[in-house]
């Protein structure tokens, strides 16, 4: 017979460190390379171990939204998987709008892990849409003009944006209009966004940045 | 003339928070766009709020590096650029490695940020190298079995990892072996390494979960 649940009171999520909602994910990608290798429960230990963190830090982060693991057995994997899961909302499906279809807007749309997580691009746009014949991985491409009224007639819920510089305050500002709830920001420039619009952002130069200090300042100890 | 430079003491530049580092990233990013823009002279508070953060928050990430501003001017843009690409090291040029080249890794390799910032790709390594003619982008792409002996023969310092989950420890098993000193990590994996390997990871799965639980918990208010 299972334990029995104790229902406590969890705090608003929105209070969550961005931190702990971090780590979530990375116990959700561990977890389930876990499953996939045949193993069916985990302590708090043993999941800490894989990604460098505590059994103290494992326990804690997953106490903000409940009670997961079980006496003598740890989590079970599967069941702590669909938890978090839900607590992510990658349990619901996400309707996505590309807008710039470059390089890096092309490389996104062939990227698996989109759709594994329950994100469909169900439209892309682009100043220049007759240069891909209308569609690309079988996603619609529009031209960028049609923006609000194709949002709107979908129903999407999250932008990705993958325009120049330049040009990204403006997109945004249409996806806003056009009534999305969240972007993800793939140009290189920080986007001033209404409070209830969620956003992350996603900049390699800075990702490589980060890298190339501590590299050089490890290389050149002072 | 300028004011005389103050020489403090500072720390050490690895025991600077990451926040810390990562901002100076949006500093620099911030402070091209205005240059580019024609203004040459910025205070903190201004700096502060194209970004989201106070003066206060400004001054105390660039005073762990030094003295930067100048009384009644505030920061000349250009000579804080010079300084925040020294401190970052991007004022060198980086050889890397690039491991994979699907879809992800074509993107990068097309992608321009990479050189602007003084990040060359010298060579790029797939499992099937024939697919690709022996070249993409203008980088010679070699059999992954020759990646110790090309990585050391042009001495290259960064590997970019861009193969599937499975691979890439191996994958990073072998740079390390050949003597790279970071590794950008762009499979959705936490790999395991020395200690004096730096690193960062990419993986787009988690930004985009990051995005979904700040949404999803919007829209169901508790």
């Amino acid at each position: 017979m299972p334990p029995p649940k104790q229902k406590t009171e969890t705090p608003d999520p929105l209070d969550v460190p961005k931190a702990v909602v971090n780590r979530l994910s990375l116990y959700l990608r561990e977890l389930r390379h876990l499953l996939r290798a045949g193993k069916t429960t985990i302590s708090s230990s043993e999941l800490g171990s894989l990604l460098g963190f505590t059994d103290a830090q494992v326990r804690k982060d997953l106490a903000y939204f409940g009670h997961f693991g079980h006496p003598g057995i740890g989590y079970r994997c599967e069941e702590l998987i669909n938890a978090i899961r839900s607590i992510l909302g990658t349990d619901q499906e996400w309707t996505v709008a590309m807008v710039g279809i470059g390089n890096l807007g092309r490389a996104l749309l062939g990227y698996r892990g989109f759709v594994d997580q329950g994100f469909q691009v169900v439209a892309a746009f682009d100043s220049n849409p007759e240069k891909l014949n209308g569609q690309i991985e079988e996603v619609p491409v529009y031209h960028i003009g049609r923006l609000t009224e194709v949002v709107r007639q979908h129903n999407i819920r999250l932008g990705l944006i993958c325009v120049p510089a330049a040009t990204a305050q403006n997109v945004a500002d249409r996806l806003v209009e056009a009534g999305v709830a969240g972007i993800v920001n793939f140009a290189p420039v920080t986007l001033s966004l209404p409070e209830e619009i969620s956003s992350v952002s996603v900049d390699l130069s800075t990702e490589l940045e980060q890298l190339s200090f501590f590299v050089a300042n490890r290389e050149q100890p002072r």
